[in-house]
């Protein structure tokens, strides 16, 4: 077996390359670069620089590498910027994996895993989202991962790809220092770039109707969500049917904002900073929690890590990132 | 104002081309010719051969022909094709409309009315289909649809493009032989080709929860259907802020599949031949019938014909394209 990892010098997909070469399995990484940085790939593992959007290097790469399995994570995901730059977004991010598998249904290539989003949810209005609850996404960004996963499953039904589309919640911490996020999108480098700056953290809204008034999430260490990774693209390779695979990548337990900030502040060493409040953001739900029942059931998989693994993980990434804060 | 329409050379096309002539508009035609036919369109009505896949056809037709307004109709249809060629579908479907709409926020063209299906709705669970309703589609020319909506009005919103998204329910019959609809995909037609050819004219399932048991759909006249796009694009016209228009067009009444089949035997002169009852196919919902009063109230369109004018224009298309049978 032979993998290629597309965006796999981006945070996740430098993540998921570790984890698939410590379980023992050969990994060519086909990133672009706009976003992924090229040192966090080890050196023995070959990176090709270019774009899914290009139809001639996706049939080299599956060729030269006989790759047999396609991990996809290779893909915008700021929804912020989706609602700016639609056009963008659905160019990558669906033309893009349209072309990747034409480029696989052509090679004959029978897996895919696809990275999706808790986003294709949308505004949930439930306890716990399971796979089945409607998905009915508020952004481009979202409405794409959504497609993505429509195509993925009829693709695969009418070429014989097994796919497994992993709906990932809120990512956070990182596997080594070096390979840590080093964007500030995230609720938890959002933190760290406040709190080194001597600035309060800032909580977007806190009258939503949860204990503390501020909204609900359900964080997921990287290092787990890159083993899910594995454990995914191994049940495709178990003989048998064409799978068809949706999973969502939890924990199934809801932190909310204000205690994020409060563990935060106590393992950067910030206690006692006081968070500022301001105006609700658009689009964000009070609350989403994963039901997490499935992926273990289906893969036999579980988060070792809490939310302190992974702020104090993270905030390793960001000292080693940002010396001088 | 000049119109362009994608897929003018197309059977629902070729009606919006005419009804947009008769309102006094400039109009050209973008179509490739795969399933549409050139002599459906007006000798005088310019006629460009070429994809909406094709970046510098799109360009240049905007250019030459001063378009102010997009009516974009070209797109692939046949729910069974999708499923047995998903990629094409994408294809065809979003990333021409994904093409279309960048040459659209290039040109700076401020206006589109996009076709849209009620497709999107999927197996809707209720008595009359609103246009909020959830969506849900079940095959992949109904997501292309719904992405196809998502697109329009995400990149409208990012680029101070108008549109409406026209979700039509049956279409059927023909404002003039020569235009009519020469596929064989659609009830109307199935049943005249077996009827010409000596055959029962079939039913997929009986057994429905519906008064006759077999299925109950809302049909449209393809006449009705064009003045409803004319209307649409009016009042994309209209001074004012930036819209964003989805409507469903139907007649909001059911008509069952045995009621359509007795009348069809009515009025091709085939009274009392009997129709043969086959299993129910995968993906037919019992009911699907619109609401039809945001259109009515938002455009002040109203259908003008009933099923019995859709029967006998059709039949007169029948004979005129098939004078043998």
């Amino acid at each position: 077996m032979s993998y290629l990892i597309t965006g796999g010098a981006g945070y996740i997909g430098a993540h998921v390359v570790r984890a698939l070469r410590r379980a023992g399995e050969t990994v060519v990484v086909l990133d672009d670069l706009t976003s992924g940085v090229a040192a966090r790939i080890p050196e023995d593992v070959p990176l090709v620089v270019g774009s899914t959007l290009d139809r001639a290097v996706l049939d080299g790469v599956l060729a030269e590498h006989g790759v047999t399995d396609v991990v996809h994570l290779a893909a915008k995901k700021q929804v912020g910027e989706s609602v700016e730059m639609p056009l963008l977004y659905y160019r990558e991010n669906v033309h893009g994996l349209q072309t990747l598998l034409e480029a696989m249904a052509a090679g004959g290539v029978g897996r895919l895993v696809f990275s999706s989003s808790a986003a294709v949810y949308g505004m949930p209005d439930v306890e716990l989202v399971t796979e089945e609850t409607p998905c009915t996404p508020i952004n481009p960004y979202g409405e794409t991962k959504l497609v993505g996963e429509w195509m993925a499953r009829a693709v695969g039904r009418a070429h014989g790809i097994s796919t497994a589309c992993l709906r990932y919640f809120n990512v956070a911490g990182t596997a080594a220092p070096e390979l840590a996020d080093t964007g500030v999108f995230n609720i938890v480098p959002m933190v760290f770039e406040r709190l080194t700056a001597g600035e309060a953290p800032r909580i977007f809204g806190d009258d939503y109707d949860t204990p503390d008034g501020t909204c609900i999430r359900d964080y997921i260490h990287v290092a787990d969500l890159a083993d899910a990774h594995v454990a995914a693209a191994r049940k495709l390779a178990e003989p048998g049917p064409v799978r068809d695979l949706t999973l969502n990548i939890g924990r199934g337990e809801g932190v909310s904002v204000r205690e994020m900030i409060d563990l935060i502040t106590e393992i950067t060493g910030h206690r006692g900073v006081v968070a500022e409040v301001t105006p609700r953001r658009a689009g964000d739900p009070a609350r989403v929690v994963a039901a997490a029942d499935r992926i273990s059931t289906e893969l036999g998989w579980k988060a070792r890590h809490d939310v302190r693994d992974m702020i104090t993980s993270a905030w390793a990434g960001w000292r080693h990132h940002r010396p001088q804060d």
